[in-house]
C-alpha cells in the first residue's frame, strides 16, 4: 500500500519531511520524482495540493484523497477529479485557530477602523472623531458581524466573535445551530441576516453555486457603509462589483485575503485602492506538525474500516 | 449644594446635557460662564477634564474632585492640585470595554503582523512568508504579552487576552493575583518579566515614578523583535530611545495611541516612520451615558457618608 503526496505547492519537502517523522511505516512516495516506475494500482491514498489535472484519475485502487488545505477547490476543480474515491478536507486545530485570530483581529479592526486611521497617519491627519461623537463611540456589542459559510471555520469564528462581545449572525446552506449566533439558511435567510450585518465575513466553500456570490446585488442588500472581509476564496467576489461599491460609499472598506489570480497581479487597482486592504492569503494556514496527525489519524480510519471525520458530499461539492 | 463641570475638553457641553438630563435635581454649574459670581465656598463638588492650574485650589469646602477620565494626571499635575478632598478617577463599564477591543486588536496586529503587511501593500509587495516558515506560523498561544500596570484596565486586558489564548503576564507596582496571569511587581519582577515579553502594553498611571519608563534601559531588558504598545500616556516613553530602537532592530514596532503632545505635532517623525502605528488617542474614551451615571452614582455615595469606588491614594498618586 503505497501514499502519494501529489503536490504543486512549495511546502511539499516540509510535509513529506514530517510525514517520515511522525509515520516512519508508512510507504510514502513524494510525486513526481519518488513515483516513477511505481504500479498506479498499488497507491492507495493520495494527499494533495493543487494536483495536477487528470494525474489522481490514473490511480484506479484509491481509497481516498486526503487535502492539506480545508478548501478541496483545488482538487474539485480538476473536471477529472477522481469520483471513485473519497475526498477528505483539512480539519485540523492549527488552521481552526488560525482563522479564528485572524478573523477576531480583522472584525475588531473593521469595528475600530484600523485601516482608516492608517490613511489618516499617512496624511499627518489627527482625526479621532471618525470613530463616531465624543463619548458616543461604539463598542463592539453595538457592531452585527455576519458571517457566510458555517462550517468547521465560520461556526469557529462565530463562536470567537460572540465570546469577544460582537452580535453575530451567521448564514449557511443547510439549518445550523450555535448557541448565540442568528443562524439563518436559504436565499430568504440570506436578504435577512444581510440587512442586519455591519461586517461581513465570506468562510463559504468554493463551489459552482457560491462563485461570484459577492457581487452588485449582495452588496446591495447590506446596510450603508458595511465593511467586506474576505477568507474564503477569490473567486467567491466579483471584483469590479466590490470597486464600484466601494468608490459609491456603498461600503465603507474591504479586508481582502484571497484573489482570482495569486499573488495578485502588480497592476490590479486592488493594491493602492485606499479603501481596500490586501494580506497575500496569510488568515489559513494548515500547520504541518498537527495537519499530519490528521492525515496519519484520517489513513488509519480508513484501513480501519472507519470514515474520518471531514469527508467531503460530492453532491455539495464541499 | 453646588456641582461645577470645570472641563477644558471639546466635551463640556456634551457633559452638561447628560448631567441635567440624568440628575435634574443637581446645582449644576459650568465653569466658566455659569460659575460667575457664585460664592466659592458653596461648591462641594467639581467634574473635572483638565481643569485650569490653581482654579480648584480656590474652593476651601470641596468635598471631592471627580476625573471624567480615567488617568488623574491632568488634575494632579497641578502643583496646587486640591489635597484637602479626594479625587476619584473615572471607572465605567464603557471606557473599560472600549480599552480592552483597542488593545485586543493591537495585541492581535502585533502578532499576524497586520501592519508589516499594510507596509508591503504599499510596495506591492506579495510575501506571506513574513509571518514565519510555512507551517508553522505562530498562533497566539505562542505569543507572549506583558502588561505595564494592573489597576481596572490594565487587569480586564490581561483577561481579555488569555480568554483569547495568548501567553499573558503583567507587572503592577503592588502584588496582584488575576487567574491565568503570570503577575508580578518590584524591580526583580519587571526585568523577569520585561525577558519574556514579544508584545509589551503600557497601561500605567502617569505619576512621577512612571514618567520616561519607556526608556533604552526598558526596551534593552525585552527580546529582540519585541513589539511596543502605548495606550497610558505619552510621558511614559521616552521618545528618541524608541527610535533608536526602532532603528536599531531591537523593537519590531510600535503602536502608540498617546503622546507627550497631542495633537502629534506635524513634523514628529512618528508620522513617517515605517515601524510606528500612530492613532489620535482613541484608545480609551470615557462613554457619558454610563459615565455620568458613575457620577451621579459618586456623589451620592459621599452624601451618604460612603466612599465610592475610584478613589485615588494621594501618596501612590494614581
Amino acid at each position: 500500500m503505497k501514499v502519494i503526496l501529489m503536490s504543486r505547492a512549495d511546502s511539499a519537502a516540509t510535509w513529506a519531511e514530517e510525514l517520515r517523522r511522525q509515520a516512519p511505516d508508512l510507504d510514502l512516495r513524494v510525486w513526481p520524482d519518488e513515483t516513477e516506475g511505481v504500479d498506479p494500482a498499488e497507491a492507495a491514498y493520495v494527499i494533495a495540493a493543487k494536483p495536477p489535472p487528470g494525474e489522481i484519475a490514473k490511480l484506479p485502487n484509491l481509497k481516498a484523497v486526503l487535502s492539506l488545505w480545508a478548501g478541496v477547490d483545488h482538487i474539485t476543480g480538476d473536471p477529472d477529479y477522481p469520483r471513485h474515491a473519497p475526498i477528505v478536507r483539512m480539519v485540523e486545530e492549527g488552521l481552526t485557530r488560525g482563522m479564528r485570530e485572524f478573523v477576531l483581529a480583522q472584525c475588531l479592526n473593521a469595528h475600530l477602523k484600523t485601516y482608516e486611521f492608517v490613511q489618516q497617519q499617512r496624511q499627518q491627519l489627527w482625526r479621532p472623531e471618525i470613530r463616531g461623537r465624543h463619548g458616543t463611540e461604539p463598542l463592539v456589542s453595538d457592531a452585527r458581524v455576519g458571517i457566510l459559510g458555517l462550517g468547521v471555520l465560520g461556526s469557529d469564528c462565530a463562536r470567537a466573535l460572540t465570546a469577544v462581545g460582537f452580535r453575530v449572525a451567521g448564514w449557511a446552506r443547510r439549518e445550523k445551530r450555535i448557541e448565540g449566533v442568528d443562524c439563518r439558511c436559504g436565499p430568504d435567510g440570506l436578504q435577512a441576516m444581510l440587512a442586519q450585518t455591519d461586517i461581513l465575513v465570506n468562510l463559504l466553500p468554493r463551489t459552482p453555486e457560491t462563485e461570484d456570490i459577492l457581487n452588485a446585488d449582495l452588496f446591495a442588500a447590506l446596510p450603508d457603509g458595511a465593511y467586506l472581509i474576505n477568507v474564503g476564496r477569490g473567486e467567491h467576489l466579483v471584483e469590479e462589483d466590490l470597486l464600484h461599491a466601494l468608490d459609491t460609499g456603498r461600503l465603507a472598506g474591504a479586508a481582502l485575503d484571497v484573489f482570482r489570480e495569486e499573488p495578485l497581479p502588480g497592476k490590479h487597482p486592488f493594491w493602492t485602492h485606499p479603501k481596500v486592504t490586501v494580506t497575500p492569503h496569510v488568515a489559513s494556514i494548515t500547520r504541518v506538525r498537527t495537519g499530519v496527525e490528521r492525515l496519519v489519524a484520517a489513513i488509519a480510519a480508513f484501513e480501519r474500516g472507519e470514515t474520518p471525520p471531514g469527508v467531503v458530499d460530492p453532491s455539495a461539492g464541499y
